[in-house]
């Protein structure tokens, strides 16, 4: 972890190191702004003005209104909030129509390849009888969701649509405004037909800091910001479009003291939440930057292990787009699975799929986005970061070399 | 906020400056441990390592053990999980028994003096008719909550008794020991009876750090800790006996990856964990220290206060067992309001009752401890910290004399 280490980090999907930037925030805040944001004291006030002033940086980041943000313990909490307030307001809803009975259970329209924060809050409505759910199959030949499958699966009960804007995995982008699109025809017809309207989320866990990210762009309702992906802290935000606009509903899911306008309460964590305006800051200056350096080094190496491997190697779901730092690479004609080449490469910290998984089986999201088995079952995932070096991805190729050709 | 300033805080039960161990800890591991501790990587063990570290820390301040500790964004995030938690295990017990039907709502028992981040969900429950709710009234006497005043409020459809274990305004201990005696007895009872077992829960937010607070001599099932109030960080922990016994059950608020054994989903905040962890060391070592100091301070505060303004001055809540941090002093013969008195000496920073509310009508929370309508209208909340100086003391009097003598 220190500089002098050898080791090549291409895990950048499963966390990135924190900006010396982000650190210095960070830590000058843990000495200068440690006091309660909600205390009117001199200390207090100024603890609150880094939170407002970090509110800003993340707005700008997203072409949004500091208004529309607000800051919660990570993505995890970000994408429970916006699925629990779906319950929540399909229940009003349907306790005020009077098309419904007050037993109709509200339907979500997501796709099969969503990050497990999404999956498995969905799986357990399901197992509670609390809702619906539709999960969508990506396209089988580029691992893309298609809008007009997504729209397919509207029925009458739905109420949102979450659909994730870069796939962790595969870095395979969805077509998130095609499906705003298509989703605001629809409401509007349903708003004439007394229907409930389609609220739309996006998990943009993996796109921030990567592509760009603008939430009047994409036209969501909501989209979830998690620090960690993009050199910030262990922190999230979430955008609410119109935050305070009955149409576009947050329900809390705390209760407690009156921080961020009741919808998170509790003492904010100032010094993280400082660390996330100022990786937000870096963003909407750098980008362009960041993404060049990205393309050019995963191009590097996605043309480094052709040449090495040649018909031995393929990039899963590059028929797509895809984010620039994302590559999901599987090795043929070798019995080795993705976890066992990264065992024979103990200086590439690199990962087999999400973080939070455990290795072992094949990648479930890796077949779904159409990877066949074999290939699934070799695959190793390659995420190059903003410093990545044309060295390292030397290097790297040549680890794999060592690594696969062994038992080739 | 600076060394070289010149303002005296005494608003330590608002939030406590980090101490400079635990600075250190968390800027380390913002630089060194900020791999993914789910990650099989070297890296993503190490701060695995950290992590498992802290929650022993945790353990040995509390005398529980490592597997009893769950890290949580804060105290607000555990009161509510514990909180709902309740709803559940009634939910599924009800369930359960021949005698319950499912209809029946859970009951729980509390005080009338607890932190909003138990009142309002409290109130939430009630408003959706999710439970029924006893808030029991502390002594008017000594703002201390009666052992046998919780046991009186105990139902047959009661599952849950949460009880701080001091109170933020006033300073108070309840005693949280001698409820746990009575509802195990009850409990016995109970089981024999076929009734529902009631948990118990203590949020001891403003005890740790200033009272020896031992899990195993409270027996309580579940404890809130809160780093900002013992010089760690914006980060919390809950203590959960037997943590896994379907007995003690826990329910997860959100679903997602399979961090702290899926009961908390979430990339771990690694460096505000192993600041946590350091935080608590520090307490297991040095609270005899630290209280000697505390102590000392308050003793000093209210002796000169006496002195200062005789019968004008009164320590409300005194006669119980306190903090030996916190004074909630009002002065009397003043037609001003603590607010007012407060705005009067810009160069002290201390509140008038918790940070969370605003400012402006008299503290409910002293009037249910039986303060007078007057005197809490005039009420200060002087709370000292481990680094308290007799001459910040002596310059707080002063400052007060100023204020409060001006209009007297």
């Amino acid at each position: 972890m220190d500089s002098t280490s050898s080791k090549i980090y291409l895990d950048y999907n499963a966390t990135t190191p924190l900006a010396p930037e982000v650190v210095d925030c960070v830590t000058e805040a843990l000495t200068d702004a440690w006091a309660n944001p909600s205390s009117s004291t001199d200390f207090g006030r100024k603890a609150k003005e880094l939170i407002d002033q970090s509110r800003k940086k993340i707005a700008t980041m997203l072409n949004a209104e500091a208004s529309e943000v607000i800051f919660l313990s990570g993505g995890t909490e970000a994408n429970n909030m916006v699925l629990q307030t779906a319950l929540k307001y399909f229940k009003s809803w349907a306790g005020k129509s009077i098309q419904m009975s007050n037993s109709c259970k509200p339907h979500i329209v997501t796709t099969n390849v969503e990050h497990d924060a999404i999956l498995l809050p969905l799986k357990h409505f399901e197992e509670e009888q609390q809702a619906d759910v539709a999960y969508v199959p990506v396209s089988s030949t580029c691992g893309q969701v298609l809008a007009e499958e997504i729209e397919k699966q509207i029925r009458l009960h739905t109420c949102l649509v979450s659909v994730m804007l870069a796939n962790n995995e595969t870095g395979v982008i969805m077509p998130v405004a095609e499906i705003s699109r298509k989703i605001r025809k629809l409401n509007e017809i349903r708003q004439m037909e007394g229907l409930c309207q389609i609220l739309l989320h996006t998990d943009a866990a993996q796109a921030i800091g990567k592509i760009t990210v603008d939430a009047k762009e994409l036209e969501v309702d909501y989209l979830t910001v998690v620090g960690h992906k993009f050199y910030g802290p262990r922190i999230g935000a979430l955008y609410v479009k119109n935050l305070g606009d009955p149409k576009i509903p947050l329900y809390p899911m705390f209760f407690g003291g009156g921080q961020e306008h009741r919808f998170r309460p509790g003492t904010e964590n100032t010094p993280m939440i400082h660390g996330l305006g100022c990786a937000a800051e870096l963003i909407s200056r750098n980008l362009k930057i960041y993404q060049e350096n990205m393309m050019k080094m995963r191009d590097l190496l996605e043309q480094s292990l052709a040449e090495e491997f040649g018909e031995n190697v393929i990039v899963n779901c590059n028929a797509a787009m895809r984010l620039p730092n994302t590559s999901s690479v599987s090795f043929r004609k070798t019995a080795l699975t993705g976890g066992e080449i990264l065992s024979r490469c103990p200086e590439l910290m690199a990962s087999t799929g999400a973080a939070c998984h455990g290795t072992g089986k094949p990648s479930e999201i890796l077949m779904a986005s159409g990877v066949a088995f074999e290939d699934a079952r070799s695959a190793v995932r390659l995420s190059v970061g903003r410093d990545t070096t044309s060295k390292q991805i030397e290097q790297t190729v040549l680890m794999l070399k060592t690594a696969v050709n062994l038992l080739d």
